[in-house]
């Protein structure tokens, strides 16, 4: 019962491509070569906060202080082969859907006004493009419609769905069932529970023919647009179009309860958290203390670079975090200039980035001296680039010449960074911890 | 489509009772008095973590150090109406089972051995019960099934449950269908979706009359055992029982992916978050602080106490974050007495403790050389009390008589010990942080 849903998928994929260059993988070429044919989204994002029994929609609730909805925006406006997403929001949250578009720069989406339940809100999604071919939202050939509150949908199943929908007029993705579903009679007892192989979850994103979804919507009931909720059954219904089924990874599943959103946050920090640049101060101790935090830390790629290359291009672009060992009395220059290039390349605005600064004390002295100077300068610094979504911790570890000691110092150096990488703790930054 | 789903049940409810002394609870009184009869519970636990394509089956992934099935256990254990909990494990996770027993304490736990599918181990667990009322383990009345991976069952929910079980014979937990359940065609294609009203998710826990669930085991077919899924469908087909249906939270989902885990210990930190003891020493600086924080914190339950009172077992038991403040030395005597009750009365056995020691320096100076030493001993302290599960983290705070700089200090104190009460990262027990 558990096996089937558990086995390679069980571990949450990679919830889509985190960096801007990314956006260059193959699969993204792939997909340029194999969709020769415009592509648009529709996504609904109607659900008011009061409706949904919490102060703020699902959608637009935070996740490393950015909302749910941006992250599922980006998700499709990182891929070259799709073009305009329209979001449909109620009216009370557009000025808000608006300002999150301008914040992360969502420079594909289009806002429209939703309707008072979601079949209406995505018809007046559709209606958003035109049919003259030159406006700025021309009609596309496929359209998808996806949930706002999916936000790990990948490359891959997208280009399926795309496909499947240019062939067949509709696919949608499906998973298999969680539970049992069960058939009740009237007054609350068992009836009968369904044969769990032969029926799927319906879930999202789903593909349409732009005409066949536009039909359908133009043909269906008053009942329809109220109680319905699949478009995969209007497609059926009202265009004889059945839809192809394609399998989608457990990664799709939506964000509905409290719970969904800590899950989500776990994913998306576990996925920052796979890389990182490790920055060596010239002297030989911060080289090895770099070579053997690399190799503690334990994490998909791991880069140690000289300082003075931190400002590199090609390191910045591909983490978001970054360990900086100076053995040196502080100087800070080098993190301003970082946080500049960071600035420069737009780096910190989906994601924040971390700086672990990390002192290594020579001398018992000259840790104790500098420490309380330190501390004030540190701290501004970090209120300072924290405005740019960017987390400075700093972390002192005095040099041993006892093996052992050294080496328990080093371990609480590789706990205390990987739990700063991992937790992105804004509470925390400007500390000066010790190893 | 979504609002049906996200009322007033989308935030998490409390996770049962994460207090020892909850057990008193005017609902426990109300079970006691309105279950009469014996009842157990059969707990199958027989993943392995092979099939599960995990190195460690799910039931035994740690949440704050402790096996998700202890959790689950003691949902159950804390009830006094509830006797025996049988947990039936796979063969290679019986030492580790017995561990779990032994070091969270589970007085009522009896462990047997599954079989090869989950009918197959659930009937295992039925037959370790006795005819004879002389065993440590007689046949129940009614016997409850539930999942080792739902850890957040309600004692209200088992209450009905087992009423209704008693009543009818058998009953079981459902949810409203997340999403629309579709029947496929052989190639993939959408058949038909179904009415989503007149379908209902079946979920654990599920009751029984112990004789009837024992003779559908007994008359049941090998293909019953080895492809069923639903242990209501088995009362049905072979005792004619047809089950009463009882709507669950949305707490009682399945935690089956990894992202789950995440979700569940979201949920265990907020519950463990909710409360604080704060310890004000003498000093009218340290009590304002207090009283402050007190509000500032905004917890449910947050009691100030004067120093001294904090190995008072009333306070103790309330709640598992201790705030202590104080003004003078550091005299780390009243924590290692506190440590002392915790472990008389077991209160970190099943949560780990948190303790902030909040440092107030009243002169510039006293902070900076008293600095040093005491980082060497607090984080000998620190790394003393882990031991224990209780974890120690220090804030520095400097008195300031400017208001502004006063009260930007507060506000990074209470957003520090906010953090640290929440994430209880062992990692940074033992840091010296300043406010």
């Amino acid at each position: 019962m558990q096996q089937e849903r558990c086995s390679s998928s069980n571990r949450p994929l990679d919830p889509g491509c985190l960096l801007e260059c990314d956006a260059e993988r193959s699969a993204d070429r792939l997909g340029c070569a194999a969709v020769d044919f415009p592509v648009a989204v529709v996504l609904p994002a109607g659900g008011s906060g009061e409706r949904m029994g919490l102060p703020t929609p699902k959608q637009f609730c935070t996740i490393l202080n950015r909302p749910l909805i941006s992250f599922t925006i980006q998700a499709f406006e990182r891929l070259s082969w799709i073009g305009t997403v329209v979001v449909v929001v109620a009216k009370e949250n557009h000025d808000l859907m608006l300002n999150v578009v301008q914040k992360f720069n969502h420079t594909k989406v289009k806002v429209v006004q939703g309707g008072t339940t979601r079949h209406r809100s995505i018809f007046n999604g559709l209606q958003a493009f035109s049919n003259t071919t030159d406006s700025p939202t021309p009609k596309p050939k496929v359209v998808i419609i996806h949930d706002a509150v999916r936000p790990f949908v990948e490359e891959d199943l997208l280009l399926k769905i795309t496909l499947a929908a240019e062939e067949q007029g509709a696919s949608g993705a499906i998973r298999p069932l969680v539970s049992t579903v069960i058939a009740t009679t009237s007054e609350g007892y068992l009836d009968h529970s369904l044969e769990r192989a032969k029926y799927r979850a319906s879930e999202m994103p789903q593909g349409f023919l732009y005409d066949i979804i536009f039909q359908a919507y133009q043909r269906c009931s008053e009942f329809d647009f109220e109680f319905g909720t699949e478009c995969l059954h209007l497609a059926l219904q009202y265009c004889g179009t059945n839809a192809k089924l394609i399998e989608g990874p457990p990664t799709l599943w939506k964000v509905t309860y409290k719970r969904d959103l800590a899950a989500a946050e776990a994913i998306i920090k576990e996925t920052l958290s796979t890389s990182a640049c490790i920055i060596a101060g010239a002297e030989a101790e911060a080289v090895e203390l770099a070579k053997t935090l690399q190799k503690n830390l334990n994490m998909t790629e791991t880069d140690v670079i000289p300082c003075g290359k931190e400002s590199n291009a090609e390191y910045l672009s591909k983490t978001r975090n970054f360990i900086h060992i100076s053995a040196t009395g502080s100087n800070f220059l080098s993190i301003l200039e970082m946080v500049k290039r960071f600035e420069d390349t737009d780096h910190a605005r989906l994601y924040p980035v971390v700086i672990v600064w990390v002192q290594l004390n020579m001398t018992k002295q000259s840790g104790d001296s500098q420490r309380t100077d330190n501390l004030t300068v540190f701290r501004s610094l970090a209120s300072q680039v924290i405005q740019g979504n960017v987390l400075l911790y700093g972390i002192q570890i005095d040099h041993s010449k006892v093996p052992e000691q050294w080496e328990r110092s080093v371990e609480r150096l590789t706990q205390i960074t990987a739990a700063l990488i991992r937790d992105r703790n804004t509470a925390l930054t400007g500390q000066l911890l010790h190893a």
